[in-house]
């Protein structure tokens, strides 16, 4: 049932031969994925991460909303943050994705699990600035929304100056994927009992118009 | 666009007067919640957490599956993994949910945001046990599958032993909610571009049962 599942005892034997290393969760090493474009899938499709830091000697968790634009992921938000003086300064940070695919339901409550995907990132933050910030911005929030640029209005200074833009390469990356049905034990096949997968899917649902928008323009289409 | 997203010179000046607390994050205090129905319902639909933890001074995260049962919130592993091994060690851990409901298009990027309900809980694990931890285990699976235990064969007993259960309580907690369309500038107003919510929702598909199902087993609702 966890996102961190059991595994058999050859693949447990096989994992703890592995070296430990961070970015390889050993218990779930048979999950991991060594391919850019699923990294890259679960990276574009996510949208927020759950950036961590240490603060007072203390782990601290924050969602935030995470762009990724070639081999870097980009975070962004009001320069006096704790979190963002926190990236600016370049401390280590870890950073966690995870899309929920399903629910797979075994025929014991020990092998049922969660299909998913996930993305955690090891990496320290380096701020951008000049043109590029400006430009990197507006990319971030095509990418977002996949909506193109003509949608908004151009950055004004004053926002620039109050926006931090932090970058951190997709250097040190683990990427897990799991999919399909339950494993269960050979001596429960025969129980009468339902086993698979519940699929989960995020949809968007009709656009909202604001309700002091200008009669007459209609909600661009995401993606379009 | 961020899910720490831009404040006005009130809000902002309203929020640097608070007292900064770990579980008050001072530049979105104005979208804190103070409700425990809110905070139990993210809690009982986003099913994922990331768990942050300090290794070797590092912040690492691991998503994972974790189910609330009254006032804590209990996680399930291998009990020889390190997240495990962490968490029954009542080291502390930083918890933290997000989910996401729409993206928030204005007319300036600035002012784009994310609709969202975040939870973020600190707090140490103390391990489970005996009688309480099967039963625990049982409850923990029908609240992730909304299925209950007549849906599962009993748990054996070296199941139960090599799980790790944990809970931690719901003492020290931060909730936030975003939710409505942008707050644009006065300025932007009269701009011939389109404002509004894109909600998103997350929906459950059609079950896909086992290849090696019985016949004649149909799966069972969720929720039911």
């Amino acid at each position: 049932m966890s996102v961190e599942p059991e595994m058999s005892n050859e693949e447990r034997r096989a994992a703890k031969k592995a070296t430990r290393q961070r970015t390889t969760i050993r218990q779930s090493a048979i999950r991991g994925v060594d391919d850019r474009a699923v990294l890259e899938q679960i990276l574009d499709v996510a949208l927020i991460g759950h950036v961590s830091l240490i603060e007072e000697g203390m782990p601290v968790t924050i969602p935030t909303a995470i762009v990724r634009i070639d081999d870097h992921v980009y975070l962004h938000g009001s320069r006096t943050s704790r979190l963002y003086r926190h990236l600016a300064g370049g401390n280590p940070v870890c950073i966690s994705f995870c899309l929920l695919d399903g629910l797979v339901k075994a025929r014991s409550a020990f092998h049922c699990s969660m299909n998913y995907r996930s993305v955690v990132i090891f990496g320290c933050g380096t701020p951008v600035g000049g043109d590029e910030k400006a430009e990197i911005l507006f990319q971030l929030t095509e990418r977002l929304f996949s909506l193109d640029r003509r949608h908004y209005r151009e950055h004004l200074a004053k926002e620039l100056k109050a926006t931090e833009l932090v970058r951190i390469p997709l250097d040190e990356v683990s990427v897990k994927v799991r999919t399909g049905g339950p494993n269960d034990d050979d001596e429960d096949m025969n129980l009468p009992l339902w086993a698979g997968e519940y699929p989960l899917e995020q949809i968007q649902l009709e656009p909202i118009a604001s309700a002091d928008l200008l009669t007459g323009i209609a909600a661009p289409k995401l993606g379009g």
